[in-house]
């Protein structure tokens, strides 16, 4: 295989990674991609550092098998805790969600007066907040933990009367503070945009790092002279570690896949590799 | 260690066993007791029968390394898909949740149209149903999977607006149904008990397998001549496969301890025990 036609690896906690494969399939629609959603431990926002980052690790040494040139850890809270352990320990690049959100959102405000949305984790870690603090002292940064925002997202549960409630429920608090811009620092989030906007008012600009994510990835395959110039259609192949069935119907939501061939695969567990062939159409 | 002096082991999803931990605690009050919440891969309720049981049945060889006499599966989930296996196949008597949940409720109906409410993977094991179909034939059941409820109440979100609303986005389906009689067939449940009688009305009946989980436990202790009779207070042992701290702050929520020493320890995965000693006060 020659070296500029191995896939992308994409790592998620389970299918909000799917929101960042959309921006890849736009900028860069020649690439195959290996995705791996830990549907079986997922979700990762309310749960250790250790524990996280012993997932995202394990993860990670999964694709790796899979030969892939790149890595991009689409979960904000696998980013927040294992970005550093990846990039010192993977032979291959790592590109998290962290640092492209923080320079889109840097961009983005004018007041710098800022909010960050996240799970538990993701606003615990402090990523973003030392990030921002250690360039931008002056800024004012208000982060805001949404712990149900993606088990509801995952249930398909955006379009309810409580579903804006929940989001009132959580961003009330930043109402008044004046912030002009937001991060969905959760690849969840863009699906329930709308409502977010809604409740934030129209000055605040939503932030998603999904975009600047897949156009460092192509930055650097360029450089690199890695990107792939194939002239057939790209190998897109999932892996989850619970049952795909569940995984496949998530997926007609956060990614309705028409014109790539998809195979959708079981990965059991890290020591007990189970696949079966399956053609997602 | 006398055969008699062996603790009792509860094994949950989580922290919603220690809902049947009260019971037990009312019930048997000599009984030592190692309970084992697998909070690293909560929750089960949205994950395959596979997978569940696979999780199952590493907690349960857990907990009898710890030289257990009997074994409690408080969570619906793991009871629904595991119970048979685990009955097979470990060499103490194993008691779920389902048996005693299936005997008080059609102990309770006298209409015999009933809901089950439960997660989605208790609801699709068709377990409730087929026990009761089985002995019930003539019996209309409505099952009703509560997806969302499990994540609510594990964030506390139990007396918000939009708590209500949940619970009748779930519900309401109910209304006209003329039921008289609800399992909670979920840990959880118990503690939205309040908004579930208010949407359902005041004439069906809620009903709790825990009590009579811990009754049954009771039984085949005193028949067996394998109750315990210390006259200092029993130990009650936690751990749990993610780290402590999160688990001890629910843990006050849902099991308020205060009258018996209890040690709380990490669990990290089935082949990397460490733990912590670490008084709980």
């Amino acid at each position: 295989m020659m070296a500029n036609s191995r896939p992308i690896g994409v790592f998620d906690s389970g299918v909000g990674g799917l929101t960042v494969l959309r921006e890849i399939e736009q900028i860069l629609p020649r690439e195959d991609v290996v995705y791996l959603g830990d549907t079986a431990r997922m979700p990762y926002g309310n749960k250790s550092p250790e524990t996280i980052v012993r997932y995202t690790l394990e993860g990670a040494s999964f694709l790796l098998d899979k030969n892939i040139k790149l890595l991009i850890v689409a979960c904000h809270t696998a980013s927040s805790y294992g970005i550093d352990i990846l990039q010192e320990q993977l032979p291959i690049p790592v590109i998290g969600v962290i640092q492209p959100g923080f320079e889109l959102l840097m961009q983005s405000t004018r007041s710098m007066r800022i909010a960050i949305l996240g799970t538990e984790a993701t606003i615990r870690s402090k990523v973003y907040q030392n990030l921002i603090e250690e360039h931008y002292p002056k800024a004012k940064i208000f982060p805001v933990p949404c712990p149900l925002f993606a088990p509801m997202i995952e249930e398909g549960l955006v379009d309810q009367v409580f579903t804006k409630q929940i989001v009132e429920h959580y961003l009330s608090c930043l109402r008044n503070k004046k912030i002009d811009a937001a991060l969905l620092a959760c690849t969840h989030y863009p699906l329930i945009r709308s409502l977010i906007q809604e409740t934030l008012g129209e000055n605040v600009q939503l932030i998603e790092p999904a975009r600047v994510c897949a156009e460092q990835a192509k930055e650097w395959l360029v450089s690199s002279s890695l990107a792939n110039f194939q002239s057939t259609p790209p190998r897109y192949e999932f892996f989850s570690t619970d049952e795909t069935d569940k995984f496949k119907q998530k997926m007609e939501i956060f990614f309705p896949v028409r014109h790539v061939s998809v195979f959708l695969r079981d990965w059991k567990s890290v020591n007990n590799l189970k696949s079966c062939n399956q053609t997602f159409t």
